[in-house]
C-alpha cells in the first residue's frame, strides 16, 4: 500500500474555467508507481472549485463561465454577505455547486480519465490570487 | 488491504435520470469480501453524470430531468460551443453540476446507502450512446 | 493501513445551512492516529446534503439558503412528485446539486482544510428530522 500527499500552489488566474490537467500531472510523477488506486484533488478555498469537463474546445470553458455567472449573478439584491465585493457571495455558491474535490481512479500508473475529460480550476473571484491544492494518491504498488 | 477496479459499459439510455444501483451491484460481487471500505464510481464522460437520489418514485427522476433542462436550457442564445447540437453545451454544464463520481462507504460487504438512496445515471444528451464507468473498490478484507 | 467507520446521528435542524465541523470532529478522535489519509463523510438521505464553505460569517449560510431556494422554488408548478409536500422535490434537487459526500485529505492527524473552510449540513426540508452520517477514515498509521 502506497500513500502520497503533496500541497501545491497554482498561480493566480483570471475569473473563469481553466484546464490544469497537465500542470497537476507534472507535480505527481509518483503516480507511476501505482497499479490500482485513487487520486484525490482538493482545493483549500471557498471561492474557487474543481471540476472535470471537456478538454478540447476552449469555448466550453467560456460557456461554463457565461452560464454560471448568469445563473448566480454578481451583486444580486438578496445577498447580505457583500462586504468582500459583489463577486464574493456568488463565488461561494458556485464553489458549493461544483465542489472542492475530485476523486479519480488510477490504473497502471495513470489517471483513468475518459478521452475528452480534463481537470478544470474554476476561479470564481475577479482577483482570486494563487490557489492552494492538496493532491493525495493511494493505491497498490506496481 | 484489498483493491479492485473494473471498467464496464452501460447500455445507451434516453435523456433523463435512470436508476442503476442493481445493474452496478451485479458487476461487483467482489464487494462481499470487504468489511470496511470505499467504493468509487466514476463516469468517463463529460455529458453524462452520476448522482444519488430517491430510489422509489419514478416521478422524482422525471422531475429532476424537467428541472435541470429548465435551469440549463437547450440552445440558449449565449452559448458559443454549439457545433455538436443544442443539447451538448447544456449537457457539459449539467455534468459539472452533478459531478462525475460517487464515493460510497462499504460496510460488511455492502454499499452503506440509506434506505431511500439509489444510484442514478444522468444522461444529458439526446443520443448519448453507451457510457463507460470505472468502479474501484478498496478496503479491509473480511 | 488503518480503517475506521462510524455512523452518527445529527440532531434535527431547521431548514438551511449549518456549520458542523466541530460536531463531526468530536466524534472521530481516531483521526489523530493517521499521518496521511482520507476522510469520507457521507449522508444517508436524499433531501439533505453536505458541502464545504466559508466558516466565519453566518450571513454566508443565510445567503446560500436564500439563493438555493430561489433557484429551486418550493411548489414549482412543473413538479409531479408533490405528495410529500412543496419542499420535498426541491430538496431532492438541491441534494443532487450539492452531493451526498465529502472527501477530505488527512495530514498529520487532522483534516487538511483551508483556513476558511468548514463543513456544512445542508438541510433542505422544512422538518427534516435527525440525519444519519457515515464517517470513514483511512490512512497510514503514525
Amino acid at each position: 500500500m502506497f500513500w502520497f500527499q503533496k500541497e501545491i500552489f497554482l498561480p493566480a488566474r483570471k475569473r473563469g474555467f481553466h484546464l490544469i490537467t497537465g500542470e497537476l500531472l507534472r507535480e505527481i510523477p509518483e503516480i507511476q508507481q501505482i497499479s490500482i488506486g485513487m487520486a484525490n484533488i482538493f482545493i483549500k478555498h471557498t471561492s474557487a472549485s474543481l471540476t472535470i469537463n471537456e478538454n478540447a474546445d476552449p469555448d466550453v470553458r467560456r460557456d461554463m463561465e457565461t452560464y454560471f455567472s448568469k445563473s448566480v449573478p454578481d451583486g444580486a439584491p438578496y445577498f447580505v454577505h457583500t462586504m468582500e465585493g459583489p463577486d464574493d457571495m456568488p463565488a461561494h455558491i458556485k464553489a458549493s455547486i461544483m465542489g472542492p474535490s475530485l476523486n479519480i481512479p488510477i490504473q497502471n500508473g495513470r489517471l483513468n480519465l475518459g478521452t475528452w475529460q480534463g481537470i478544470y480550476l474554476c476561479e470564481h473571484r475577479d482577483y482570486g490570487g494563487s490557489r492552494k491544492i492538496v493532491i493525495t494518491l493511494q493505491g497498490e504498488k506496481k
